[in-house]
């Protein structure tokens, strides 16, 4: 089979008559499509639809539960603390993150840990839940251990994302969604189908030598920290990645560090768990809680043009404001459709026909 | 004159001492002081007493105002806005860490951005300031513009550095502080005194090129954000460093990107500014808001603990968990003292017979 380019509609239509088939409520069904596709509309494939028989494999083990009970275990009037009752992530994150903001509302900020959850999909989907309420959204997630901290030859952390998104008045808003490695794994990914080396700085041999085989991490290999070498900052990333593990899972009660398990079913999670599933961590802030809405925006606008507008190196005619090669993708996509290369069109017909989905 | 070994209780007592020739009040110059010379304690030599002269001029220009009028401007449950009066960052930043923590104490978490404020040391001291609750602490500030991002030749952000301090039980608590580029400027100004070469990725030329010389600065070239190039991620370290920017700035209604006035006092600030000051960003988090605070601090103890103990590279006997060195380098000044190198030393034999204090 060769690549297919497929509508929006098309591949929501999909999607959601998967999940409905593996039994998630329809509400739930429809919150998960809309989050798993909002990667494919901004351009983060590895994240997207390509991810689908996934969650289904994950489902047919009996490591999600496709019908969850999703409570506040904890809380106080700017925190909680939410169980996914091992659902899946891409239902359990946006009900956190409506938590957060329905605090935020009540007394300010909210901040919400997660505990026995999955793969939640893109951090950017939550955190900008809270743009259309005129707050700051922030998502991060733990994940299976593929990132060798500085000095280490073990695999410890996840690529361990962060999200924040920011709101303006007439610019698009600031959205950063960014792993914490120097490169995330679909990168990898993508180098790996065309046969290319990977750059210096991004993945270690199992000995922990340099290496530019995007195929390292087969043989116990590892991805590495944002900076990459001590000499160039990876203690920095390092931090940044143990951060997002410690609120992610330290403080909800999931699984942290080497414990988090993997994402797919045919590798076990450690048989001596510390908590309970994945973990991720959501904020919300009013901004009006700082300033007023209206001063704050014109404000950003301010500093979205003026970072747009800088004088750039030769060659490149403005800034990238973190945010906008994803809105660009999101309109060039729900224009020209949605192109799955050949491997994962493959797969998508494989999991349609098992389940009787048309694809 | 040669370098200059001097116990803490010295470099306390002159410190002290000026501040009080300034006219700081009592209680401020007290706090001033033990800011400033935390950075000393914690071997970030570039931020504390070297830079108590700077401090000085910038009150004789009347950009310091030793007796601030420190108060809320704006504020929620869990937010608040604090103008600084034009203080010393010394000063205001822990009196704003105290509002968050208060906060925190009633409503599970406080956050609050500065405006009208100066440098404020090292952010370590703030956020760990949350410790000692069983709280997690967080500080962030912007500062003057030296950093360029990816493919910008202006300088458009500082080194804006971020710490997250998070209580442990047996094991000393994980202090990650960091500026967001590659190397911060004090890095650079070793291999100054050293006559030694930067490693790329660390500075680039006026036109954007890459650099290895630590002078660069000097002749219009900047630093460069976490990752050095796009290739190695640097557009994740100019998200960090906006994030930072704009929480401190934006949030607060201080000046932001290049609008940031400098540090120093030979240089002018900014003829059309867009805020008050420099800001900075606070956060306290009550680590029973989430969970019960034992049961936080053993695991907190097992991360730390599994991940110190972790395979390591060649020639490495353990991993470093960030705010190990700096916890080992106070202890062994507080018992060999602090050495100052002739510079700073003459540096401050002058200040010192200019204000009339010993040193």
């Amino acid at each position: 089979m060769k690549e297919m380019t497929l509508t929006y509609s098309q591949l929501w239509q999909f999607a959601y008559s998967v999940f409905k088939k593996i039994n998630c409520p329809e509400d739930q069904a429809r919150l998960a499509t809309d989050v798993l596709l909002s990667a494919d509309l901004r351009g983060i494939d590895s994240h997207g639809i390509a991810r689908l028989s996934g969650y289904v494999r994950l489902w047919e083990v009996n490591r999600v539960n496709s019908n969850p009970n999703i409570k506040i275990v904890h809380e106080t009037p700017s925190t909680a603390v939410v169980d996914g009752d091992s659902g899946l992530g891409l239902v359990i994150a946006p009900k956190a993150m409506e938590i957060a903001i329905q605090k935020a509302n009540q007394v300010g900020t909210g901040w919400v840990a997660v505990k026995n959850s999955n793969h939640f999909g893109i951090a950017g989907y939550h955190s900008m839940m809270a743009l259309k309420h005129d707050m700051i959204g922030m998502a991060m997630t733990n994940a299976s251990p593929l990132v060798a901290p500085t000095f280490s030859v073990e695999r410890l952390l996840g690529t361990n994302p962060i999200c924040v998104a920011i709101p303006a008045g007439e610019q698009p808003a600031f959205v950063a969604d960014f792993a914490t490695t120097t490169a995330a794994n679909g990168k990898l990914e993508i180098l790996q189908r065309k046969n290319q080396d990977a750059p210096e700085g991004w993945i270690q041999k199992k000995d922990g030598s340099i290496s530019t085989n995007p195929n390292e991490l087969k043989d116990g290999g590892a991805l590495l920290p944002l900076g990459g070498d001590r000499e160039h900052g990876s203690h920095k990333g390092f931090c940044l990645g143990a951060w997002v593990d410690i609120f992610s899972a330290v403080l909800s009660g999931a699984n942290y560090g080497p414990w988090v398990p993997p994402f797919v079913s045919f590798l076990a999670p450690p048989a001596d768990p510390v908590g309970d599933g994945i973990g991720h961590f959501f904020g919300a802030m009013r901004v009006d809680a700082f300033r007023p809405a209206d001063d704050f925006k014109k404000h950003m606008d301010n500093w979205i043009t003026r970072f747009r507008s800088a004088k750039t190196v030769e060659g490149q005619s403005h800034l990238i404001i973190p945010g906008d090669p994803e809105r660009e993708c999101e309109l060039e996509r729900m224009q020209n459709g949605f192109t799955l290369n050949s491997k994962v069109a493959v797969d998508l017909q494989a999991l349609g026909a098992k389940l009787g989905v048309n694809l």
